[in-house]
């Protein structure tokens, strides 16, 4: 009898786990010993922060990052493939979303292995959510290029996508990037374009602002360093 | 000084709101009395689920759904005008995501009304992480068309798109029409092409399978008359 794989979201920001961390994922992580994560510090910290293991010495904590190959899946999956229970974390928010978390989702379906995703934080989702901007219709990208031109070829391409569907852009960066991003997103798109910037989310410094490029471009950007997810809408 | 629109996830499934509603949504539901919500009934029942008022009879339960006009939105939001905090709660699950919520949060920004986002479920979301498919890069498509014809159209060409693109594609339909578009799916998209199949999700019932076209085939469908996900990845 295989263990079942739990999908266990964590916060976004320091010190909100007992805001935004259901009552579910308390009672299951009390009956995890051992955890597939993308970052093993924060994974540690995180779990220690629930207070529900005696000690954390005895919990094992392996890694699986954007790195890892897929021949490491039988080695991390060894205890479930046992039959004990395992959990799956992200650095930061819901795993297999934005992270490479689904390499893992994807071996226990390939290996039936039952897979229980809990309720949790994602930037990606109170972003959307937050925005005002259409969320019948959405896509997310990832980043985009880091090259320039590129990058503005691609803001472009997305307006366009945007008018035809209707459909809300939703994309992040590299914290030290958002600056050089906005001036891209401010030159590029159209003046009627709803663009939202939505930083530090669940934090005490939360800041979403969601307006058209015209009413962005009478304000300093200031998006330095902090944590930021980008939606934008064209007018169709 | 203006209130503030907190937006407040509701549970998928029956009985579920002490599994999967974090603190901070009980805590913030505690300081409301004016809510917006997609349908009252539902709204009046989570939020004496949550037993924080004394009596709900004191609360005001306004609808915003499909039909609502923005003519209606100065309306509904007098209170916060007024400057008390006000609550946007959708008929299950986030409130701007695949439902009509996204026009009050755009009415807030357009009158600087501080929108505040909190942490729940979401089904989309779920069957993204659940599902092992790409979660780095995704998009959510609402409804496909009910015309048979449309509808296969639809799949081929969001399944060509899924393959130019590394995007998984995600969409709903009304639980009695499940079982035609599974027909659908399975005769429309190619064998090795990822199907993922995701109902009743975070209740007793839960069922999530995730594989290739082909496999599918092998098996008897019945997802009749409940709540599913369906997203799938071209093989590249």
């Amino acid at each position: 009898m295989k263990g079942q794989l739990f999908l266990i979201p964590t916060p976004l920001a320091e010190e909100t786990h007992q805001k935004v961390i259901a009552p579910s994922v308390i009672d299951t992580v009390r009956n995890i010993r051992h955890f597939i994560c993308e970052n093993s510090r924060t994974a540690r910290r995180f779990v220690s922060s629930l207070k529900v293991h005696p000690s954390i010495e005895v919990l094992t904590f392996d890694v699986l990052n954007k790195d890892s190959k897929p021949e490491s899946l039988p080695f991390l999956f060894a205890p479930i493939l046992q039959g004990e229970d395992m959990a799956l974390m992200s650095d930061a928010g819901c795993p297999g979303v934005a992270d490479p978390g689904a390499l893992a989702v994807a071996f226990a379906h390939e290996n039936n292995i039952k897979v229980v995703p809990l309720v949790g934080p994602s930037s990606l989702l109170l972003a959307l959510m937050a925005s005002g901007l259409n969320g019948q219709q959405f896509a997310f990208h990832g980043y985009l290029p880091i090259d320039t031109q590129q990058a503005i070829a691609s803001i472009k391409r997305l307006e366009h996508e945007s008018r035809e569907k209707n459909q809300t852009q939703i994309f992040i960066e590299t914290p030290y990037r958002n600056n050089a991003l906005m001036t891209h997103l401010l030159r590029s798109l159209r003046g009627d374009t709803r663009l939202c910037v939505a930083v530090n989310l669940t934090s005490q410094e939360e800041r979403i602002e969601s307006k058209d490029i015209s009413q962005w471009n009478k304000q300093a950007i200031q998006f330095d360093k902090v944590p930021a997810v980008f939606l934008f809408l064209a007018n169709s």
